[in-house]
């Protein structure tokens, strides 16, 4: 529970003190190889957000250019009306497994996970917004774009971007088997670790789809 | 995109003004089955916290009990210390489809979600705090906690358990196939959707479990 203080020779420094792993620092990671790969196989990540002294967490789809982390909605969105100029947190979690000690104390789950401290701010440029949804499409169905009927001026209008800069943000991951107390291992339970993931399941076509089209390979998380 | 304001005669009314479902208001629910059949189909939560005018966000393990939803961790984390008696929100959100159109825009998600808006308290008193653990235990692997090596004082010191009240939870749920303008649906590519789902994979007993010992049953996400 209180394991000292480490540093991480092959990782990157903390981009702040308060993105720092303080309680298990060897979970920590501020390479931004390591953060990108973990927003790169999300789907759906949450934004924090604060109205009147009230937090607010929204599920949403979120994706990355570069350095920027980017989410969308519709220009009629509380959240994105809220938050433009404000202080947000994106957090991405992947869980990975569940963790069975043969005590309830060391039950843990394997997971990854950033969090990205910043502020959201809209995407005023129309051509920059227009580059992230095709980057978005493209990111989760490669390919696709080319293929779907073209964006309308009323749709575009309809739609708002989201940005943050990913200068302050951190990944935790834990990716272990169970550590029993010394003592426990004759327990007579079982122990071990349970993979988990998120799979897609057979694609189900609308009737309007002509037999023969291909799939859409979707990018699924990993 | 601006879709009437409805009353949904079949569901309970929202516990308050910000937790209507404004935007698309037929994937509000608010009553309560629903929201527990969400609740209780998870494994990972977020918690969302506020300090110093900065909105962070924490993946961690939540569960109920009647009418009240919990989390818990190391009596040293930082988001439990700065939490209590502090305004939060907890969302849950299950993926359960990607949702292919012919256009960008009416590319979609399925997915069930619940937002709950409160005060976090500690639990203070000892008895409440072990019977949260049991059933949060209990829970996901029914029937472990009577297998397990017994919780020591000292373990049970460092954990800490918190709870806030669900009066003020809200769901949505879009569960629904591609919706395509009219007019579009001969455009020659894919759409439908891709059902997503969390699964567990073949559970990694450690080198000491006894051969034949069974496997506990994850009571895996639905």
């Amino acid at each position: 529970m209180t394991a000292p203080e480490q540093t991480n020779p092959d990782r990157a420094a903390p981009p702040s003190d308060r993105t720092r792993a303080r309680r298990v620092p060897d979970r920590g990671h501020y390479d931004r190889a390591t953060i990108d790969a973990i927003i790169d196989a999300a789907i759906v990540g949450h934004v924090g957000w604060v109205l009147d002294g009230q937090p607010f967490v929204t599920p949403t789809s979120v994706w990355r250019q570069g350095d920027r982390l980017y989410w969308h909605g519709s220009r009629a969105s509380r959240m994105l009306r809220q938050t433009d100029g404000q202080l947000v947190c994106v957090t991405i979690t992947h869980l990975d497994g569940l963790v069975l000690a043969r005590s309830g104390f060391n039950h843990s789950v394997n997971y990854r996970s950033v969090m990205a401290l910043g502020t959201a701010h809209l995407v005023t440029d129309d051509a920059e917004a227009d580059a992230a949804l095709e980057t978005f499409i493209e990111h989760l169905y490669p390919g696709r774009w080319a293929e779907l009927r073209p964006i309308t001026a009323k749709e575009r209008k309809a739609t708002s971007v989201m940005w943050m800069d990913l200068s302050e943000a951190s990944a935790k991951i834990r990716a272990d088997l169970n550590h029993d107390d010394s003592g426990d291992e004759t327990w007579p339970t079982w122990a071990g670790v349970i993979p988990m993931r998120l799979v897609g399941g057979p694609a189900e076509a609308d009737p309007f789809v002509v037999p023969g089209t291909p799939v859409p390979t979707a990018r699924l998380p990993g």
